[in-house]
């Protein structure tokens, strides 16, 4: 008798897509059991063809940002599931080192719902229950997600090495989140998943992910929860052209030298006990300690608070 | 033509014994250009042969802690080398996946030594030139280096997951230092790498190398040293008795509770620009924010001021 798909009610699939969703077929084994929120980005017109067979909901993404991988965030927002997974439409099944296609569903649900792991000697006694894991950070196979100078630096530079672990990021260490291939507990950790004002009309683009991921980093220390990174990969298969991204990175390239001092050095008062009060903390901190490199920020800071508004509007319990 | 083995008038290859040392037959392609130093514990009129064609000091280790692993200090101190290189008896040549043997030598050299590294977006450009790695430390497969408590519970457990993956310990993250397969800059970080007295006549045994590994973490962060984790893989052989272990860890499993707070929250003043500088501050503070637990760490702190001692002695210029 087939098992049931894990978790199938209470998991949305987030792609937001520009393009076709032909990469969807490669995923149909995986998927087919899940809903999809498909967020179409660029012209509204233009019909998008979702492989037949799939459960979804399409929706314009003209509320947030647009013109840029950030407004998949718009789903996270509307969604009324408990889990998220959300992956590009240029990332296919991967393989493991014995020619297996990998699950990556599966494994984000083992990264997001299990909590075993092996201590070795000298891990305090103390902290081995650990903390539930918030958010899964799958990793990518083939072309590297590299800024614009080293994709200019390193053309032909691809990625073959799998990496057979999952790890907890330390309290207190950053990363750099790529939204590509990424799960989250919307319960515990949605509110904070804002992938900023990006891309059209705005001075700054590709920063989205790494926004989101920086501010969810502080929020999970803050609030002891997990983030997780490793297993499982993709197959990450269309570079983006270097010499568009430069034209988008370009003052994030300056920015991100403060941006990620601003966020080791933050302190979250004690107050701030849900992911919702911590976004609020940070939005004001933003226009604060931000402001100064650019006007930017305080559009930022205002738009992080104006998400929380709707956050709580469509996530309140009543 | 023949490649001469790299550096081999830099390193000495360090092994603590009670044993036989047959299992250097199966690093005999890897490790007979090098010089290895000896530590025989135990009983110094047992003769234990070194088999033929390589070259040693063999050495007794009396003077330092005994019948335990940390008797190995005693070579970093008289040793002349840059680097040194120092493995467990019951460590053998592990295999990497597609069956080739690991030459966990030339992998250390390799982490000491090179300093490539990819960065994906977000990371800062700042920060990309790296610091010098200190520290190598590698793992094993097979038997796993658990406590006591975790040997008792999970007798049958082994290791058999090959993570292909070096990485640097991030800043301010702390972790458990196993001196088995182990490399290390002995210009950089030789004075901060004392085992502590544990063993015989001590209340304590088994966190020699624990020990050495929570106050390199704090030196080598303070002096902006890295220390990378990861590869080389060897092949751990042989699980020690969990109920010695116990009676060897029982005064640890309570300590370490506070020793590890302890770490994490020291700060090193600025005045401290050396490893021995740094050293000397920490025999300190373990006297004084430890001594509470026991008239061990006043003991302890005192051994720690006698090694900066002796390693200036041995090492001085003149």
């Amino acid at each position: 008798m087939a098992q049931s798909p894990p978790l199938k009610d209470d998991l949305d699939i987030v792609i937001p897509t520009i393009r076709s969703l032909d990469f969807l077929e490669m995923w149909r084994p995986f998927f087919e059991p899940y809903h999809l929120i498909i967020i179409q980005d660029g012209d509204p017109t233009e019909v998008i063809r979702v492989p037949d067979g799939f459960d979804y909901d399409q929706l314009h993404a003209s509320c947030i940002s647009y013109l840029d991988s950030a407004c998949r965030c718009f789903a996270f927002l509307i969604s009324k599931k408990k889990y998220i997974f959300t992956i590009d439409d240029d990332c296919f099944v991967a393989k493991d080192p014995s020619g297996k296609e990998i699950n990556a569903l599966a494994q984000h649900l083992q990264n997001l719902l299990t909590d075993e792991a092996d201590f070795v000697r000298g891990y305090p006694f103390s902290l081995r229950e650990g903390v539930p894991t918030a958010v899964s950070h799958g990793r990518w196979l083939n072309i590297p997600d590299y800024d614009a100078p080293t994709q200019l630096v390193k053309p032909r530079e691809r990625n073959s090495r799998y990496v057979d672990a999952v790890m907890t990021i330390p309290k207190g260490s950053l990363f750099p989140m790529c939204a590509m291939n990424l799960a989250f507990n919307r319960e515990l950790i949605g509110p904070a998943i804002y992938f900023a004002l990006t891309g059209n009309g705005q001075p700054i683009g590709r920063y989205d992910d790494m926004w989101a991921g920086w501010r969810v980093k502080v929020v999970c220390d803050h609030l002891n929860l997990g983030v997780k990174t490793g297993l499982p990969y993709v197959w990450h298969n269309k570079a983006s052209n270097p010499f568009v991204n430069l034209k988008k990175e370009y003052n994030g390239l300056f920015w991100q030298e403060e941006i990620i001092p601003f966020f080791q050095s933050l302190v979250l008062p004690k107050e701030c006990t849900t992911a919702q009060k911590c976004h609020i903390e940070l939005s004001k901190q933003v226009k604060e300690k931000l402001g100064h490199l650019h006007p930017y920020f305080q559009t930022l800071g205002d738009a992080m608070e104006t998400w929380i508004e709707l956050w709580n509007e469509f996530n309140s319990p009543a």
